[in-house]
């Protein structure tokens, strides 16, 4: 059960548009046991469409095409589908009444570009596309089902959910595929991968392992594959707890969850609420915090502490801890968290001071070092961090780190 | 000049990663004046990798190929690229040394995996990566040039901008392409292309206009091609000259300058200071505008009072202003301004308080709805705006209108 996809399109190629539908698409067939052999991406020319499409017959059982299918006169995947499928565009009286039909609701005039959206190769299966103007069309050949659909990722999907992926389902169940994610962070990849030797080498012939770092941050993924649901959902969660067994410290969550979903999950639980005080990450911890819907049951808010005499005058640091120790230190990182916590009234505030960069590192405290604070009602607590990157990615590090810090805190509260 | 882009991954085929290094790839290599002909993504696998890299010999100039040099198990390019080479690993000592020294500063214990990292085949040319443990390699084989790359963005954008990109100019430079962007803000794409009917109708043909509109910021990208440098410069100045007389009010900046870069150049010129009061923007506009080197000059903090207790205590909004006109309104934003810009003792303070959804919405203040309010000590201003989008996007958009709104102030101060 092999699937491509091939995406048609100049804006592609020249990096105007990301490709986003082969991913929903790769994700979409792969739950239904599909194994994804290839993805191409070519331009809007006859010659590049002819040859992928030679290509793939035979190769693959199912092919699903995005883009070309616009009123524009760039857009050619139509008529290179007839020369391919040798047979001609006639005008499907169904796909022009829904056009006419959704021109009118919208009081707008009809033109002959419009018309020609109802022009459908004869040969084709139409797959009414009640999102937009452009059907989908399914056809045949040698041992090849080819779905050509429009680019627009909103009529893709809606032609996608409502006419081929029950009926590729129905033609194709009997491999089953299942994805489970285990999210880890606190060590680097190479390092997991040493404590997992073992685990690698007793897993069944039919489960793999993959490991998909990002910001500190590594994605376990096993991937299943075999002809019972229940007995491979079983084999998996044995798989998975056996993860929990090895790994325990560095598990934080499973399949697309966050550290800050997580975080706030435990808080909302447990009825806590917090509160950030920040020098160098200058409001990334509180974006990350505030982008999960419904953080304000817990988040009260932040002093952003960018100049010293903010961290002096707001979050109350001694100026004496500032000279003796400067502003990224342990002293003053844990002043800034118990200066959060008094300010803001909550159980538990984190705080951060350091040097993203490009200036401002010294040889002691170079760039890329933060200090992170958590403070509670039973103390406070810090540690430094050294990470090696440019301004940007060093503060995404430091909020990441920070978030986890003060999950761990919340989590033994 | 044929280029083609492969990307090398399970996690792309099956959909849990969106490639985004092939856009970027095939923007930067366009800009080269390379033709991109095709993208290519393949699973993590022998025969799958050999078989692209056997199509594309000859068939293109350059090729970039990105993904599957972890140290993991499940990253098998480099023993392939070996294999279709004909050459053996052998370990690069300088690659080997710089992992070593990465490892001593962040003082971690190395691994055999990371070792192995430095491991390279004999045949290549090593392109350092100092954003990671894993080099790139440059072969040449059949007059094709083979680059193999990191699947890591920062990592691949590293070697690419540092190692890869001047070379091939200096080995492809024939046609001369310049790409002049005008950033702008402030209206919409169909509106701007409104506009600018005239203008585009005026445009040599050696010179073309693209709209790339991203988050309410529309970039006018104007790409010239040409024999001349001396000459197309000068056209292509003329035609920059014409886009500010005919939409002055709309252009902030030029080539990839962001709104909080042109913001932070002019407080700079004018030694003035800011601070920010956030609401429902949670930190956002403090991060965009820290995102900037140097922003310490001119930025001295914020207070994020998520919660409506800090609105009052810290900032100073009134019990009776909240009550009678609710947390979402000119009032409360006004207060907030006006009271952080007392608390922080700036020049401008901007403060935003609005609903960025999915809930807490109602039918007089919808989700997308926002008050942005500026004050300084010529007095306080606030402006509402509507967007319509999920959370995460309404909390840009709200914090680019936040943006916006203070550099159009402080550039009449």
């Amino acid at each position: 059960m092999k699937a491509e996809i091939i995406t048609i399109g100049d804006e592609i190629l020249i990096g105007q548009t990301v490709d986003t539908n082969s991913a929903w698409i790769g994700s979409e067939l792969s739950k239904l046991g599909f194994e994804i052999t290839q993805i191409t991406s070519i331009p809007d020319r006859r010659e590049s469409i002819l040859k992928i499409l030679s290509e793939v017959t035979g190769r693959a059982d199912v092919v699903i095409i995005t883009g070309g299918l616009g009123p524009t006169s760039d857009d050619i995947t139509k008529q290179t589908l007839c020369e391919f499928f040798n047979t001609t565009l006639v005008t499907n009286q169904e796909v022009l009444g829904m056009i006419e039909l959704m021109f009118q609701r919208r009081n707008l005039p009809m033109t002959e570009n419009n018309r020609r959206q109802a022009d459908v190769p004869a040969s084709c299966r139409v797959l009414f596309n009640a999102a937009g103007t452009a059907p989908g069309m399914w056809f045949e050949k040698g041992g090849t089902i080819f779905i050509s659909l429009p680019g627009v990722p909103l009529e893709m999907k809606y032609i996608m959910n409502e006419h081929v992926l029950h009926e590729l389902k129905k033609r194709f169940s009997s491999r089953i595929i299942i994805h489970k994610n285990i999210m880890t962070y606190g060590t680097f990849e190479a390092r997991l991968a040493e404590l997992l030797v073992d685990f690698e080498a007793q897993l069944p012939s039919n489960i793999k392992l993959a490991y998909l770092p990002s910001l500190g941050i590594i994605k376990l993924r096993l991937t299943g594959s075999g002809n019972n649901l229940v007995e491979l959902s079983k084999q998996i969660n044995e798989q998975v707890q056996k993860l929990y067994a090895t790994i325990p410290d560095y598990i934080y969550g499973e399949d697309e969850e966050t550290l800050e979903m997580v975080l706030g999950k435990i808080l909302k639980e447990k009825q806590l609420t917090i509160c950030t005080a920040e020098s160098c990450t200058g409001g990334m911890v509180a974006h990350m915090i505030t982008s999960v819907p419904g953080s304000s049951t817990y988040y009260k808010g932040s002093v952003i502490a960018y100049d010293n005499s903010i961290k002096k005058n707001i979050l109350k640091v001694k100026e004496k801890t500032l000279k003796e120790n400067g502003a990224v230190s342990r002293e003053v990182a844990e002043e800034m968290a118990a200066g959060a916590l008094k300010l803001f009234d909550c159980d538990f505030a984190v705080a951060t001071t350091g040097i993203a960069g490009p200036d401002g590192g010294t040889p002691e405290k170079p760039v890329g070092s933060v200090w992170i604070s958590v403070a509670s009602k039973n103390g406070v607590t810090a540690e430094k961090y050294q990470f090696l990157h440019d301004r940007e990615t060093n503060i995404k590090h430091f909020s990441i780190a920070a978030l986890n810090m003060l999950r761990l805190r919340v989590l033994v509260k």
